[in-house]
């Protein structure tokens, strides 16, 4: 994500940890389509329009960050690798919610879309910040959260179930704490 | 933030926009600081251990993208300039609050820290991510809150708030929209 080994990476402020795993770009978008149910190397590349190169590194740095996990599939002959959450990478959707909201009051696309909607599987309702439902008043897990995003297609996506796999989690290494967080 | 001049930056997904102007760690860390009432190139530099030239670079994009806005200053016998945030740079502070929890709870600190708190100045009571005060009730608006980030301090911190001057906001030129979003 950030070649400079001189981070805030161990820190005690939680925001500048987690910034120094989510301050990318592409790690933003890879996560979103992740959370949207993309799983493939290839899956990825057609969405994001990324370079193979970037893309494979991004990949590396998400798995070994704890975001993501690499999970065997069988394709034709040949066993591939694809890319599934970890919980620590779908506890992220609250982030991007975040990021939506903030997105589409502040800044413009090149067609103004409706907003992107966080509901409630079951019901179809809304989702507020804390994720209870605005229709049935239920508080609504990440297995019953879908996304809308209009632009797209009316029909809600399910948030995509972490894998059950424990993850494996890298601390960076070599980092040195500068600033007080 | 990102040299790459192929991006998401008008692309209909908000979450891909938001991620084009916030998603480098550094602006991430500069907008935490300037939620909390720094202001100066020098507060800035002191608090992060940043490069110049990198921070020079960071606020000048950012003053680009509509996050923060330059304000002269008297300084002895020179007039100098300060970075205050705009309503946009303002209203992050959801997103800087998500992205804390996640931090505090997937992320190890150097030292194990207590979480970050957004609390209710007046009565003193935790917010929920929706911004209700979880004591008296109280929706409350952003010029009542403030965080505690208890291994800085156990004193609550009022959020900075944002310059009223007409926040200018300068669209990214030549970005050339790639992926569906």
């Amino acid at each position: 994500m950030n070649d400079t080994k001189i981070g805030h990476d161990q820190g005690p402020c939680p925001i500048g940890r987690a910034g120094s795993l989510l301050g990318e770009r592409w790690v933003l978008l890879i996560l979103r389509d992740a959370m949207l149910g993309l799983r493939r190397f290839d899956e990825f590349r057609g969405h994001l329009g990324i370079a193979d190169n970037i893309l494979a590194g991004r990949l590396r740095r998400m798995v070994e960050a704890g975001l993501l996990v690499k999970t065997p599939y069988q394709d034709g002959n040949r066993i591939r690798e694809e890319y599934r959450l970890t919980e620590a990478g779908a506890d992220l959707a609250p982030v991007l919610r975040a990021l939506a909201d903030w997105g589409h009051r502040h800044t413009g696309g090149a067609e103004e879309a409706a907003p992107m909607r966080a509901v409630h599987v079951d019901c179809g309702g809304d989702l507020r910040p804390d994720n209870q439902c605005t229709r049935c008043g239920a508080k609504v897990g990440r297995e019953e959260e879908a996304w809308i995003r209009p632009w797209h297609s009316p029909a809600p996506v399910r948030l995509a179930a972490p894998t059950a796999a424990a993850a494996r989690r890298e601390s960076a290494t070599g980092a040195t704490v500068v600033g007080s967080g």
